[in-house]
């Protein structure tokens, strides 16, 4: 190992040090002190991104997959602001993430150069954590306190900000990892008190850790089981492992009027790794907390606890054992036939590929599949929760770098895939295996669906405004044009076959289902 | 009219008495009020983009051309942070733009719901004024008070920001329009002591108002010439009005040696519209600032004044008049030969048609258009005024919507082209006469100048950041992909021949030139 390194490269030996290897990157100028760093020390994999919201969805799906962060490579205030959406979506998941935002060297940052603009403000709306580096000497123990932020329970998003004399100048010191902050243990009180409260008038809704945990889910469904408890899990999630011989735990559906109907039976509730619901929007005469209004609830673990470890404790304290699941019937491949939501969801659920991740942003088109995958084979299932769309096909690139050998199925709407399309080409760079589903309904439908919602009679301009025709998108070139091979179906068994040949083989795939 | 109408309307009506009739949208469900206002009222031309950056940049484009601010309607914290990167560049512009941004209802802001973040801090680095509206009653005057803010000298980027339930809520109420703030008087010691130091060692450097004033800059060349000092120019202006007849005032290069080369020397400098050039990046031995230590500077007008009303006090003080403009030699069309810097420059050059306007995100392959286009026909020159590459697509939209009756010749580099490519589909829909010339020369290639400028030795690692190969971009499938025609072509002379006939038809088309 060098005794004299820069600033860059004791930063990169320290996070290496701490278990990062995958390093999702859009450079620039100011960022060429840890591209020179990376390719002399070889330490991490590069992947690059041809747009910064590219990267940061890249690495929540990284993290979702991984169960660490990578770090991500970002230019100046307008490049972090460009991944700002999909930083939002991870600290909505709290996926862990750290990254390393290049700024200005610091005799140049009092003129106003071009590319000047406040990095730190920039930062702060979609990060937990923001630090400047100052010396050469402090940077790599900065990014170990900003690993270690980021890995913490919940994870966090960390952003370190690196003035560009910094990473250059020499006298980086390497800095030891530095253990991330524990999860705070479960109070003896609030797990008394939600035992109590286990009964047919009770819901438990879990999240996090929780729908990551096979063993965990069985043993709460069995606590279930035994004392008439229902189970609910949050309408967005970082990561389900749910199909065939797993408990399938039901979602707050989305649309309101449905949530609040999911959830009108119950007069008490137990919170696991989740906070009471909220309505993603408010609307005239709803209310924004879907709970009903006299309904008790107990926080019997909350984002910053161990969810799995509550629920250990709860089953040791009744006696539960896990439950044995009762499968679904396995989904049945569709017959030939025009594309329906239904004959969509069918299609897909009977081409589910063995041990599948499914990345969903599927917005409306997407609704009819969860349920009609419950009996498909076991798949990690990885929503959008922040609700900026663009997360799908860069969320699909960390999934696949971080599980090589399984299938990445990408649920991705029309209008939502264009935000972040430049990941295609990405897709196909690293020859990841991932089958992209395009759901061309050729509209924001969804927003047709919220303006209808709130009593408005739109004419054209509106519509106008929520039509993806004229021209239609060709989701096929598009695809074309970033070297991923595609093809366009508007068959239900067309469709199944297809994805069943596609996720069979290597590298990308892309397929336009036009409904 | 409507005597009883909500926020939204009441909004919407007061900008449109005050000359807004442009929105670029990309709404989402907290703008529903506007989307829903802007149907009834059909006020205004309602452009959608499929991505944020894409309506901001084509916001900068309008306003370099229309003069005057169109509004950008975007979606909460993360849509805003999308754009973050076009208003950046609009900022450095001193573009006038002022952005709605819808956020959640105010009783809904509480809750931690999935889309909920600081729309007010993802506003500010980015923009000059900032409002959160509180009521249906004074949310259209909030939007007069940002317009007024947006359209004073120089233009500023406002950013308003709207509660769903405050758009939605009866009793709006028109506001009357506010006038911007007049422009500061040019300060009479200021013009004593410029008119003082002109002669050969002096440089006058002009921008912003100037350069869009072809009178004033001949006015400027008339000083000049009695004088003995030299013009100068910017590296990167709002827009230049140049070509056949027009007085040619060098901009100061980007590469920092050439630029401290160009003002090594003079001893004095005056300055109009502008600040002390600084450059792009600080780089190890160079200075920050470009003028020669010694240089003794006046700042004869500061962006908030007047550089029209300033050329005319000292041209009447010399009695300068007008200079007789002596044209460059008008371009050449090139030869049938393979296409390299020189000879894509030439076809360019050659092909430009009258009145056109030119978006300049060319970066390291446009840097000698500029000099080749002298003897061009008159053209509207727009460049990247802030470095956040992904102007291009969207700036050309913004222009040729302000201008339906010129042609509109975007200049764009591969790599930044990815950034908002989106655009084009914008351009399609809306049958916009831009021709777009890509630069395939498949690398960040500025990047590894700028990394070999730092001395370094670059290896596989770094070389695979900074190239767009494996697979290359295929941008003629991609703007198939959005509805806009397109060829490949590796000929200089088919280049010229291609861009005269895209130019003189309507609608969009692209030419991916390969280098």
């Amino acid at each position: 190992m060098n005794t004299r390194m820069n600033g860059a490269e004791s930063l990169l030996r320290t996070l290496h040090g701490a278990g990062v290897d995958v390093c999702f990157a859009n450079p620039g100028t100011s960022e060429m002190q840890f591209v020179d760093a990376l390719d002399r020390t070889r330490l991490m994999r590069c992947v690059l991104g041809l747009f910064e919201g590219v990267v940061t969805g890249a690495a929540d799906g990284y993290s979702r997959m991984a169960g660490k962060p990578a770090i991500t490579l970002l230019h100046l205030a307008p490049g972090l602001a460009n991944a700002g959406a999909n930083m939002h979506n991870a600290k909505k998941a709290r996926s862990p993430m750290l990254n390393l935002v290049g700024d200005h060297s610091v005799r140049h940052l009092q003129y106003d150069a071009p590319l000047s603009a406040d990095v730190a403000t920039t930062a702060a709306p979609f990060s937990d954590w923001v630090r400047t580096a100052t010396s050469a000497e402090t940077i790599a123990h900065d990014a170990a306190e900003g690993l270690a932020a980021a890995s913490g329970k919940p994870g966090r998003i960390a952003t370190l900000i690196a003035p560009a004399d910094i990473g250059w100048d020499e006298g980086g010191v390497i800095a030891d990892p530095i253990p991330a902050q524990p999860a705070r243990n479960v109070d003896d009180e609030a797990l008394a008190c939600a035992i109590g409260m286990l009964d047919k008038d009770c819901v438990v809704i879990c999240g996090g850790s929780v729908l990551e945990d096979c063993n965990s889910m069985a043993l709460l469904k069995g606590v279930a089981d035994q004392t008439g408890a229902a189970l609910m899990a949050p309408t967005s999630s970082r990561r389900t492992e749910r199909g065939a011989g797993q408990v399938h735990i039901p979602r707050i559906p989305y649309p309101i009027d449905m949530a609040l109907e999911s959830l009108k039976p119950f007069r008490k509730a137990v919170l696991i790794e989740t906070r009471p619901p909220v309505a993603f929007f408010a609307y005239p005469g709803r209310p924004s907390l879907i709970l009903p209004p006299d309904c008790e609830i107990v926080q019997l673990a909350d984002f910053d606890q161990n969810g799995v470890l509550a629920i250990e404790a709860m089953a040791d304290a009744l006696g539960a054992r896990r439950a044995q699941v009762i499968d679904a019937p396995p989904p049945i491949a569709p017959a030939i036939g025009q594309l329906t939501y239904a004959s969509l969801a069918a299609a897909i659920a009977a081409a589910m590929p063995e041990n599948a991740i499914v990345v969903d942003e599927g917005i409306t088109c997407g609704r009819d599949i969860y349920p009609a995958t419950t009996g498909s084979a076991p798949m990690s299932w990885l929503s959008l929760t922040g609700g900026a769309i663009g997360i799908g096909v860069p969320l699909a690139i960390g999934a696949a770098i971080a599980s090589p050998d399984r299938s990445v199925i990408a649920l991705q709407a029309d209008g939502s895939a264009m935000y972040t399309i430049q990941g295609l080409w990405t897709q196909a760079r690293e020859s990841l295996n991932i089958t992209t589903v395009i759901f061309a309904n050729r509209s924001y439908e969804i927003l047709k669906q919220e303006l209808y919602k709130v009593g408005t009679n739109p004419g054209p301009d509106a519509l106008n405004m929520l039509d993806l025709t004229r021209p239609n998108l060709d989701f096929v070139s598009l695809a074309h044009g970033m070297g991923v091979p595609g093809v366009r179906v508007d068959d239900a068994q067309e469709l199944y076959r297809m994805i069943v040949s596609a996720a069979a083989q290597p590298g990308p795939f892309l397929i336009e289902a036009v409904l």
